[in-house]
């Protein structure tokens, strides 16, 4: 471990946890319909009173630099498939956090230099997202891919970048509105981690967030040598690279080797919130990813007059008790990056909670009361890393 | 000029002028409703049978490699605006050929080395997306941007990476299919450059397409030195910023300076071809935006049993005559590449044809009949580069 702050160690590598600059950038832009629900709401483009219209962006981020070098040190090409997951999730399970599950439409963007990335990365890409559409709509969402565009950019990507966007619509009235979560709800989280009914194979819990630190902080500084082409070369050279682990170690604790652990693919908590969200979405105030800014997401969404309190996290996963150890990032900093193995929060009163985790055990998914909601005078959030160790936000 | 053979400078610089693989990738998926229209029509969302949706993507390609030169040569901000008008035209112009010009939804996606790009280019670009979308609604298109994802990827993108999606409902009646493309059709050619009665700037006619062999082509080496990031590393210094110009240069021949002349942002052709498609759209029996593939494009969607013979190009633009004087590409290639200085085909009756050059000439937009279709029993394209000249595809 070393002494370089924190917070110095993500403006050296070029990446902001909380995007305060891109959120400067839009905050004058028209908010939607509705500013509290997940995604920006707006008028249904039919023309329908009654419905909405939503689009929404977001990709893979720098986790394809990661699948680049697991493939390159094992000719592994599945790990695309997982690519095309996380692109795909990362939308999804935003539009889900506003209620949004079905009739919605994918289109992939991919960014490649040529020299590095072949054909058939690309093919595997493309059926990658083909296959996670049809794994989806058996659980009864109607997504379907409208295509999409690949391009030879070498000057501008160094590896391969892989982005998605999503149109979908969806009844007025079944949006989520955040607003409407009160003093008195519990919070139900959602763990990334684990083997449910649905995934194909274990999960760190990593999702999509985080992975210039999970890769800078957990690999082998042989990669730097090996692969200068899956980093910035302008990144100082000592918060590069600086873990312990090779891609094909294989630690007791976990049941697949390091690449493979980071690479998990993003789990879709589609499966179980569908029905859900169905039957009972009268019942949801809220719903928080929790990507960039982590467990400090909610604040963007969650009303005033609302402290939020998460005292009650499961054990953290294997590779975030990695990245805290290897890292040094202090565990305030932990929980407003990385999900900590909740990927999901819902807010709502205890007897839905209640139902929701019965139904989330039965699929083999690791969900639990993680907090509640109290009154209070302030915008407030609490995490209780331990029983001794509270830390305060924002 | 070099010695190197045309197919080999691209391949060397990791791009495809017509995108074999991507073809290869996508040939078993869903073509759509209608194969022979421009984009991916797919049945309406809101489940009306006389609805369709399309969704696309598209981006500024490495045009923004040079906004980044140009900024850092310059300091000035503007060129970014461009860049949003490339990715956004890029979009709409392909829509406008499937017949689609309004009920739009727009989404960005940015993503940028922190290191290198600052938070006012971002908002420059959200800003420029802003305002030109509001350029396009006073023209009649009913177009909004739903918001958009920017990225932090330094690990992944040298500089910056500007992609654009959109959703669109249309009339099904009113998609135009190019299959009803016939022998004894005109070609209507709009041109690239020039400036219209809508631009804000003149434009040397370049659009998004084939911006690598542009900048290669007409750029100075002092920018291998000043601006490695600016390229892929791992291309050839032989076939990198080969030309003669500087940035700041200020030919004769054009009124702007030579970065300013490459980064010309793609026009769109809205402003006349609304009004067009939206009272005699029955007429339009095709249309092709010459972007990936140039002036063959048109082999991708046209039927069978129609020879396409375009022989009556406009002067070639400069900035085409540039790139052809020292990049040593063949006439071949370049029109394979290259818009040429015709950015749009129509492919119509002699009647329409003379209408819509009338109207674009009352808009300053040049617009002349470039060619015509005669039956043949072959799937063929002729083009004309010179009376003597003849290129013959595929």
């Amino acid at each position: 471990m070393e002494s370089i702050p924190e917070e110095n160690r993500y403006a050296l590598r070029g990446v902001s946890s909380g995007k305060e600059e891109v959120h400067q950038a839009i905050q004058n832009l028209d908010q939607g319909l509705f500013p509290d629900a997940f995604c920006r709401i707006l008028p249904d483009l039919a023309g329908d009173n009654n419905y909405v219209s939503v689009m929404h962006a977001d990709g893979a981020g720098t986790k394809s630099s990661l699948a680049y070098i697991y493939w390159k040190e094992t000719g592994d090409l599945s790990v695309w498939e997982g690519i095309a997951q996380d692109a795909i999730v990362m939308n999804t399970d935003d539009l889900l956090c506003a209620g949004i599950y079905s009739d919605i439409l994918l289109v992939s963007t991919i960014g490649r230099s040529k020299h590095k990335i072949p054909g058939e990365i690309i093919s595997t890409l493309i059926q990658g997202t083909e296959k996670f559409l049809e794994e989806l709509r058996k659980y009864g969402s109607s997504i379907y891919s409208a295509g999409g565009e690949t391009a030879d950019v070498g000057d501008l990507v160094r590896t391969i970048i892989v982005d998605a966007s999503v149109y979908a619509r969806a009844e007025k009235s079944r949006i989520i509105r955040n607003k409407t979560v009160q003093a008195g709800d519990v919070i139900v989280g959602l763990a990334s981690d684990g083997l449910t009914n649905w995934d194909s194979s274990w999960n760190s819990g990593i999702g999509s967030n985080g992975l210039t630190s999970a890769r800078h902080d957990l690999l082998h500084s042989e990669y730097l040598i090996k692969y200068p082409e899956s980093l910035d070369g302008a990144t100082p050279k000592n918060v590069v690279y600086q873990g312990p682990w090779k891609v094909t170690d294989t630690p007791a604790e976990i049941p697949v080797n390091v690449g493979k652990a980071i690479l998990s693919p993003t789990r879709t908590f589609i499966p179980l919130m569908l029905p859900i969200l169905k039957n009972y979405q009268d019942k949801i105030h809220g719903m928080i990813h929790t990507t960039g800014g982590g467990h400090t997401k909610c604040l963007h969404y969650l009303p005033a007059g609302i402290k939020i309190i998460k005292n009650n996290f499961p054990t953290l996963p294997w590779i975030f008790q990695q990245i805290h150890k290897y890292s040094g990032i202090s565990w305030k900093q932990m929980y407003s990056t990385f999900n900590m193995g909740i990927r999901m929060e819902i807010y709502t009163d205890l007897h839905t909670a209640e139902m929701i985790i019965k139904e989330a055990s039965k699929m083999n998914l690791g969900a639990y009361i993680i907090g509640h909601c109290e009154p209070t005078s302030d915008h407030a959030l609490e995490i209780h890393h331990t029983r001794d160790t509270k830390i305060y936000y924002p």
